[in-house]
């Protein structure tokens, strides 16, 4: 058996998210089947993220084991002739059979789009999250200054997470705005269940002026998921980008698994 | 009766275009049930520009008339609550009863979206024409310098094309690169049929090699359709911006009417 490594885009709208699951089609599903079928023996995925239903992905990374032929590099070609259009696979590498796209990972980058306008966006429904009532854009730049490091982040998960520990360094946290796009962009090592989106509603409400700058400040003192804001829906997220730190390529076996962010999607 | 203008944004993906047919659900049609059940009574608008099937509109104008009460400005919520989410009013206006959607435009932008890949793009997949072999940007750039002017675009049209003339003014024709995205953006008084698709297929050939960067001056001046490249496909094309003289506001009567560009979508 061999492990291959598979870089998969997806627009998240038609699926019911990542993971299998007895109720509606997931990506998971859709991709294995695929595989099982190129492959010639049922074929099971594992993916870095496990995102919500429609959470978007540029790059989920995918690990699955096979004993047929296909050179790595060429699953995208014989993936994508047999794929839905709202799935892609971008890349295939053939990594050691100690590999895993989740447990060793090294850090994630996830994108939150809102789409800041009086009314809704038409070309964008899917991919933006409506704010109709305009931003304040320095409250939010200076709430944003707090969130990068090392912090414990237990009031910004979903009830029912079930990390061992909330402790997670928060690499960069960056906002871009151009014309009604806010494009807030957020780096770490791992996230919790909903962290990004329980960030993007707060960072809303701090730009309609419902909470204060220091909210994230507050939040990692009291631990309370109260002093933060709503939930931002699913749709505006995207999985952009996940690390590896090179031994994973080189010499996973060295490396610890880390499995506390492991409950559910980021 | 009164004379309103609506500007609107549509993903023309599920849609046959925009102007109602037997065939297929058009953008025109849906527009129309919405406000004839709005207004209680039936109501037939006009768009500036009749964009085929697949293609967007982010600033589509449409006039129609009605003697309802509700005020110009508040048409995009109501309409928004009826509408289906791939097609959202952006604006209301009152004009007067000789304004025209359609003739009186004084010029538009469009956009045309290469993703320029080896795969395609499933959050792309229907805003990009996917051309998955490189494209080298110089001669198209140089080809690019050549289209701005008043010119005779008789080989810029499909087959079919009724226009009395063929002469028009491009005001801009300028391409971005962010990645592997190609964005093309032409803007001119007016257009042929098919014209900013010809264009961006020819823009393709150039960047493949397959044609030279005098593709565009040489059709100038053969008129022959074949100097240039494919009508790249209907998906990649958005229309972007629609102008009018400020006359056309306070005093339409006074402005000519021009029907030279309305053969069919642009």
């Amino acid at each position: 058996m061999r492990r291959v490594l598979l870089t998969v885009e997806y627009d998240g709208t038609a699926y019911a998210g990542w993971q299998r699951q007895i109720n509606g089609l997931a990506v998971q599903q859709v991709l294995e089947e695929a595989l099982s079928s190129a492959c010639g023996h049922p074929v099971a995925v594992t993916g870095a993220s496990r995102t919500d239903a429609g959470v978007h992905a540029l790059d989920q990374k995918v690990h699955f084991d096979t004993d047929c032929s296909i050179p790595a590099d060429k699953f995208p070609f014989v993936l994508n002739t047999m794929l839905p259009p709202d799935i892609r696979v971008q890349a295939g590498m053939e990594v050691s059979a100690d590999f895993h796209a989740r447990f060793l990972t090294s850090g994630k980058i996830y994108t939150y789009r809102i789409w800041n306008a009086r009314h809704g966006s038409a070309l964008r429904r899917n991919t933006h999250w409506h704010v109709p009532v305009p931003l304040e854009e320095a409250p939010v730049r200076r709430a944003l200054e707090t969130l990068p490091g090392r912090h414990d982040f237990a009031a910004f998960q979903a009830a029912g997470g079930t990390a061992k520990t909330t402790v997670r360094t928060l690499r960069s946290a960056e906002l871009e705005i151009r014309g009604s796009e806010w494009i807030l962009t957020v780096g770490g090592d791992a996230f919790l269940y909903n962290m990004v989106r329980i960030i993007a509603g707060t960072v809303a409400e701090i730009g309609l002026g419902r909470l204060e700058p220091d909210a994230f400040v507050r939040a990692f003192g009291t631990k309370d998921r109260l002093v933060l804001g709503m939930t931002a829906p699913a749709h505006g997220l995207e999985l952009t980008k996940v690390f590896y730190p090179d031994k994973a390529f080189t010499d996973p076996a060295a490396l610890r698994w880390h499995e506390e962010d492991t409950t559910c999607s980021d």
